[in-house]
């Protein structure tokens, strides 16, 4: 439980910061990016617990998740003016976010006894969803439409979970288990996507 | 209950159907095209269930409505590379998808015992919210708030259901009328609107 | 209560007004503007509840917020075509709007004793959202993101109504007090806005 709650809060600072690395290349202000890095830091888990009807969502009692979000925001915004990130820096944080929420939507949905296809879309929808949300709001088709191994990786992973817990695996080893999987597949799917261009003849 | 279950599923289908011909335009990939089409057929629901208070929303504890809208939308999107559909093709299924939806939605919201207005509300919502959420997906302004014959028919056939109820009619009977309302009104005004540009001098 | 309640009609029919006086400038159609209209207007309270857990939603069982909102937006569809309002008409109904959805968020989740920070939250959400999504619903970034004393303003009264609340001042009056804040924070920036643009070196 405790390890799953820090967990969670790693997943929303990381969400939070990958989420203004991307806002800040529009014209938002610092108030809009910090608003957009916490939802999407918090709105995969959001949207999961009103499907999941566990109401009022798991925030609301809890305002640390809002304060964590908030914070990594500001700072990466802040911080970000001075620093100059390479292109492509937010996206192994990023995957470190998607493996991190989508065990922890699995879980919750695990727990709550959902049939294990359920479950693993409970893993996806925590998973890709803030990042969905942030892409609305920045008036944009969302990312993951667009690049097929994202949620991919989230799905295998959830699954994977899913299958190691109905092997009776130690719950936190298989939670480990899982997001390696995901940050593997992400990781790679990355590097192939740079050297395999859809395109090329020789593919 | 049978009954309207499998409508439903049909609908779920059928949405996922019409959504993945609509999603197949832009550059998604398969994956994108899946998950798209799925919300589509299920999203209409699922704001109705949230809204009514209906936890956990109606597909958690049955996944067939997920396996069937993903089946729907992988079926169409390899079969509809082979075949070449006219233009206007997914217009008639659309509009026996939204007949489907709206009869559902107003039912499951007049079972519930609210007033009429609400009910009739819930049936719209049902029957086009699947397609707001999917152009909102795709980057578009939502077609329904561009084309007003549509969620007009969709109002008419949840008020024609609430009134023949008022009146006793046997409800699979007054479903199937509705239905019927709901999809001439929808052909009516697709072919109004091609004979009838608004800005003919000839109106 | 009554207060509230009068208020809260009050707070619906200016944003959908504003809204409409919005949906106008798109290439909608009279019902698609109605739809927005009301959405703007029972947005931000629905996610409210949703996010909360009052399940139904407070317009389930009480469709005069639906009326209220519609018929606001048709008086100000038809009559606005007549109508020639000055370009920023709409900046002051809509910070009275602002204020009024504030302060009812805001006690709305005291009364279900959050922490104040959240409370604090629920203000602004119920402030803000429906904007939000009126602007997503048009294709636009929401305008809350790039304009950064609009959601501040709201955050300043809300934190207020908590602050005089805890010093037991009378709880109309608090309402009264935080809504003419976030008023005058709202006016005062828009003049700013006007008076500083943000690039001249003499800021």
């Amino acid at each position: 439980m405790k390890f799953i709650y820090l967990l969670d809060l790693c997943a929303v600072a990381v969400c939070a910061i990958t989420a203004t690395l991307e806002a800040r290349r529009r014209e938002l202000d610092w108030f809009g990016v910090i608003v957009i890095a916490v939802i999407a830091g918090i709105g995969g888990g959001t949207l999961r617990d009103i499907l999941l009807g566990r109401l009022p969502v798991y925030w609301i009692h809890d305002p640390i998740y809002v304060v964590v979000g908030a914070t990594a925001a500001t700072f990466t915004f802040f911080l970000g003016r001075h620093l100059r990130l390479p292109k492509n820096f937010f996206l192994i944080p990023d995957a470190i976010g998607l493996a991190l929420f989508t065990v922890i939507g699995t879980s919750v949905a695990m727990k709550l006894g959902t049939p294990w296809l359920i479950a693993a879309l409970m893993g996806v929808i925590t998973g890709v969803f803030g990042g969905v949300i942030r892409d609305i709001l920045c008036n944009e088709i969302p990312l993951i439409f667009r690049t097929d191994i994202y949620a991919t990786a989230s799905l295998a992973g959830a699954l994977l979970l899913i299958a190691l817990d109905s092997y009776s695996v130690n719950h936190n080893i298989a939670i480990v288990l899982s997001m390696v999987c995901i940050i593997l597949i992400r990781l790679v799917a990355i590097r192939w996507h740079i050297h395999l261009p859809r395109l090329r003849a020789d593919r």
